[in-house]
């Protein structure tokens, strides 16, 4: 499609449909879990579940309103090969709950092509996506639009936006470290586009980020820093 | 009062009223920034705000609603003596958001007689708390109401509640030990109050798990993890 690095990748998440069906698992063991209250007690274990009138009915009991969303949004690394669970500067399988309906997910372009891969749908996932296979794992419709814009100079990573907020993402391991990189990212883009002088971002930063990691799953955990954009609106 | 380590201590923060003006300073470098960004292009920097009918007036364009909180609340530790910008299972200076109006903090007390410290109000703080030095930090007047219960056998962290969650705490460094620890005590309150099988409060939090950390910049770092109280109205 033309598509070269240097430009960025816009994925408009238009509507997720997930199937009426879903599952989670536990496969007795992942990285977000403490290995003091001891694995073996548990063992592995999963779950169906049927998903209906826009809730996953998780027994008869409770059910609980779906979320759904992309886990897997990304185009092709530019030099190395890497296993589907991992994600970095190219997007992929970062398991970010707000790649959802109504969200722009900005990938930096990596190859020329870029090659556009999505997956891992969830209809549902709580923050840490302790149980490792999921989430609500589901498949479904994903209606999607793409569009090529200019990349940023100062934009390495991907970038989410939706009607409320600007994000940036990271992976890293330590956590420590993906915060490092996603508040970079919004450090350089309040100077880049929003008139911040630098150390006047901190300080605004200071007050009114929000920022969670949304997995402790994947080989790199995930960041996520967001601004309200009426907090942006005074800039410009 | 007759506290004894084995009770908690519960905190109801009734009303926090911060008084009309406030602080915030960045002293040039904080855990919670990134290097490469270089820190000696900015330098130490600050910025005295006004507080007006309920909004921190950050300059003659802009102003941000307040979120008043406590960032310390704690017991006196048992047998260490810290710093006062340490947080611990005696609580401290834990910089919590959650901890506001209508909250209540149960503090695993430590020592005879409790000895309650209270401190650090904050009018509103980002997630990260990146300047080191705040939050707009404020003074102002606390209105409180302690009292005393029996201590879950298997809750060793402070535990917070307010009308819409429960919610467990964990400090340490890395963050992802912090995570753990805060699920591990989260597993632990569902299995003992909740009437969850283990394997089961494992895939359950795997989809309602909402956590974050709220300060990068103490010498550990803190984890809050929440669950909704309307999602465990069926469990008993």
């Amino acid at each position: 499609e033309g598509a070269e690095p240097g430009q960025v990748l816009v994925v408009h998440v238009e509507k997720i449909t997930p199937h009426n069906i879903g599952w989670t698992g536990y496969r007795g063991n992942t990285g977000a879990m403490p290995g003091w209250l001891g694995d073996s007690n548990v063992g592995p274990t999963s779950k169906v579940v049927e998903i209906r009138d826009g809730r996953i009915i998780w027994n008869d009991k409770f059910s609980i309103p779906i979320k759904p969303m992309l886990g897997c949004v990304g185009v092709a690394p530019a030099r190395d090969r890497w296993v589907n669970s991992w994600a970095g500067v190219w997007g992929g399988n970062f398991d970010i709950q707000e790649v959802t309906d109504g969200a722009q997910v900005h990938i930096p372009i990596q190859v020329p092509g870029a090659n556009l891969h999505i997956g891992d749908m969830h209809a549902l996932q709580g923050d840490g996506e302790i149980c490792g296979g999921g989430g609500i794992e589901t498949g479904g419709i994903a209606r999607l639009r793409v569009e090529l814009k200019d990349k940023p100079a100062d934009m390495t990573w991907p970038r989410i936006e939706n009607d409320e907020y600007i994000m940036t993402t990271a992976q890293a391991r330590p956590a420590e470290d993906a915060f490092r990189t996603a508040l970079s990212e919004m450090l350089l883009w309040l100077e880049g586009e929003y008139n911040f002088a630098r150390k006047d971002a901190f300080m605004f930063l200071a007050q009114v980020l929000e920022a969670r990691i949304t997995q402790f799953v994947n080989p790199t955990f995930s960041y996520v820093a967001k601004v309200k954009k009426e907090y942006l609106e005074w800039t410009r």
